[in-house]
């Protein structure tokens, strides 16, 4: 499918403005680190799903302003002459950061840290916060889902309540890294390759005469792949005796042993219990029960619980919105700049709210695993250059209760960040979507079961460097000490 | 900006499982009709407006699927030759009714009727649901918003937080047709016109040495637009301060009357007033206050409510993905079929949910003012093939519960449904986006204020024509019977 977007113009428009000012008063060109982070995980959860990460790539590979931006920049009558000329040139020169797609991550930690020209750096802002905000809203909705259901089958089947085109297909590749099996979507197969399937909607069954010949119909074009919509009329009383009629008539003597109905109204717990007995007291014991319904993670925990008899899954407006929690809060936070020298000066953001204060400086994130469980015991923030000595005791303690410290021992420090862009040179090899997903199921394996938990998880610790606490605290005590000599 | 896309491949799978099927058992032509409609209105609201047209008449337009689409749905194994050389010449050659974009619009009255050969009609489900699900969730959402202004300017501010590219573009154009005076989002403006404004982020402040030296600068490269940022550090006792000095120093000696700030955090009621009256006091009464920081229009309306200074709004991740209510559950249901003389046999959807039953029949949808007072009174669903005669009382009433009746009289009936497409061909001139913000207004405007209200707002009426109304009770009757019968 046609798919050519230049998509440079889809910025807030401060950050043109912003570029325009560093341009004019001498500070486009100098180097700025920023960080992207987030502060809360949706659902009130334990963990996050990191994902977004080759859409971002290709939007930096891709930047520049066609003739028509520069004339639409033109007509807005702020911006100057050179500076125009200057975004005919544009494009990324600078270094770039980031965690794999599929990585488990917490709040406050830099999941993407770029350093670049000023001007460059603020500018991908949007673009880089829109694409990891969305798609990992998605991968750790749906890996949430993926859980309730305890080895049953999540497809992905939002296409229609998604928030317009991008949010379908993108978040189909998301709810996939995050653990889905496949999507309703089928441009996301086609572009990313995540298994697209579907069968009939309730217009199949009405375009008929009759049920059973609707169901018959089917079956015969589909011999291999019959999933049933049985609740077009009523569940008990036709549905499921016309399904049965027709796998009887049409695949039992062609001696196929696959098939499977779908309930997608109703009690479904009470429904997919009732139609389990009708199946197997009908000979059909290995046809599937496949549900849908507006179904999540509270919904699909609680049938499992009353015991409903299902074998797959299909989640739609509540996995492709992540209703209970549509708002993933990356933020993009100025951390340093570096001056003539090359030596890095980091810069800080105050807030009344203590948790809103950022952590400055070009930062470095290390998780720390037990080499006896192999489990994620905490992150921790360092400065750039620091070494994490793993050969004897670390202590480690929380950046805003400092009492609160724990020594790990017998530990493995594994670097978050990997190298994406080196002088604006892709040097990141993107894994394949298979591999993403596999590498998130491994992810997520290293979790303790108390931050898996739905509701009232244990907080992952996610502490600073001693070196970097000192150095935030040193930036907070001038900050005041600024204001107050005004 | 460049922006080609074929979305023609942006469809549930099952939509070509169908169409093939219809292909192959010769329903392919079979003319069908389909209604589209929604069922509950976001946030518990009593009036939804309806948005996304434009976007779905460019998709039908450009319907076709390339020869990759062809090459990509042959190695799915399912598809027969015959059918998929069917795809290559595929194109929509039906009818679609629709309410223009902008329309108030309530449960149950179908928004988009279309009538074409089953195959196509079935085909365009995800595309048309997609579209006007995401655009009518977000210019409600915003109506709410700017209703909850009374009059103070809400901007759209949210493409970060945006369920990716598509959710940013279109979700900043139905914001605007919602009432919003603008965007923050630059392609929202290149593409369609939204007008987008922009100044600084906390990172322009801290890339400078002082707070002072930022705003001076920004003032100096933007007098006329200078909105300065006031929460870098501490908005009271320097933010506040350091933004009237460079108003002082750069504007005043410009004779520029032209001046705001903006506060992002904190307690923005308590820090508006504290901020009105600091600028006030320092002679510039002028000066706007702009706040923005995760609002909707609850906290808009307390705001208000408890004095707070602002004169505009910048509304961000709770507008842009409808937080309180991130689904607008439009769905798409057939509703008749035409038999081999053109007659037009109404098909039905049972469900054990009394208002899940589709309202069958090819159908025309009437909205009735008052005469006197210009107001919408209640709408009125027909057979396509009534006349509505508003020279006598007409009595109304409610569909599930019949006993709840109402006369009106000295009313205007207004067909709400216009031709979109005729044959195939485009029969509508779209309006533009001005003119489409601007019917809206007016639309909200013939509503009584009992249905505007955000919390338990009267139930508009929707009923159904007697006519209608027998139909339906025909089909529930005879749909029992053939079941019982079984």
């Amino acid at each position: 499918m046609e798919n050519k977007r230049n998509l440079t113009m889809l910025c807030d428009f401060y950050e043109l403005t912003m570029a325009n000012g560093y341009f004019k008063c001498g500070k486009g060109d100098e180097i700025s680190y920023f960080d992207a982070f987030f502060r809360s995980v949706p659902d009130e959860g334990g963990y996050a799903i990191a994902a977004g990460l080759q859409q971002i790539i290709e939007y930096i590979k891709d930047l520049h302003f066609d003739d028509e931006d520069i004339e639409y920049l033109r007509g807005k009558g702020i911006f100057g002459e050179d500076f125009l000329s200057y975004l005919r040139g544009f494009h990324f020169t600078g270094d770039m950061w980031a965690v794999p797609e599929g990585t488990v991550i917490f709040p406050n930690e830099p999941v993407i840290t770029v350093r670049a020209p000023a001007a460059e750096a603020q500018f991908i802002e949007t673009y880089l916060l829109l694409m990891f905000n969305h798609q990992s809203l998605i991968a750790t909705k749906a890996n949430r889902i993926v859980m309730a259901a305890e080895g049953r089958s999540i497809s992905e089947f939002g296409s229609r309540r998604a928030h317009s085109a991008d949010a379908a297909i993108l978040g189909a590749r998301a709810a996939y890294i995050g653990g889905c099996t496949g999507t309703a979507c089928t441009a996301s197969d086609e572009l990313y390759g995540v298994p697209a399937t579907g069968t009939m909607a309730h217009s199949w069954v009405q375009m008929f005469d009759t049920e059973y010949e609707a169901f018959r119909t089917y079956c015969e074009i589909y011999p291999e792949s019959a999933t049933l919509l049985v609740d077009t009329y009523n569940v008990l009383k036709s549905g499921i005796p016309n399904a049965i009629r027709a796998f009887r008539d049409v695949l039992v003597p062609r001696g196929i042993k696959k098939c499977a109905i779908r309930l997608d109204s109703g009690d479904i717990t009470y429904l997919s219990r009732r139609a389990r007995k009708m199946l197997d007291d009908a000979g059909f014991d290995y046809c599937k029960i496949v549900v849908s319904n507006s179904l999540d993670e509270y919904l699909i925990r609680d049938m499992i619980r009353q015991g409903a008899k299902v074998d797959a899954f299909g989640v739609g407006e509540r996995l492709i919105t992540s209703m209970t929690s549509p708002v993933f809060g990356g933020v993009y936070k100025l951390s340093a700049v570096e001056d003539e020298n090359g030596t890095v000066i980091p810069r800080i953001k105050i807030s009344e709210n203590v948790t809103k204060i950022t952590n400055p400086h070009y930062k470095k994130v290390y998780r720390l695993y037990s080499n006896e469980t192999g489990k994620a015991e905490a992150d921790l923030i360092t400065v750039y250059d620091e070494v994490v000595d793993t050969s004897k005791p670390l202590e480690i303690f929380d950046p805003d209760y400092t009492w609160k410290r724990k020594t790990l021992e017998n530990i493995t420090a594994r670097p978050l960040l990997v190298d994406i862009f080196k002088n604006g040179e892709l040097v990141y090899d993107v894994p394949t979507l298979e591999a993403t997903r596999e590498y998130c199921r491994a992810e997520v394996g290293t979790l303790w079961e108390e931050v898996l938990r739905f509701d009232n998880p244990h907080n992952y610790y996610v502490d600073l460097s001693q070196k970097l606490w000192d150095e935030k605290k040193r930036l907070i005590n001038e900050r005041s000490r600024r204001r107050d000599a005004k």
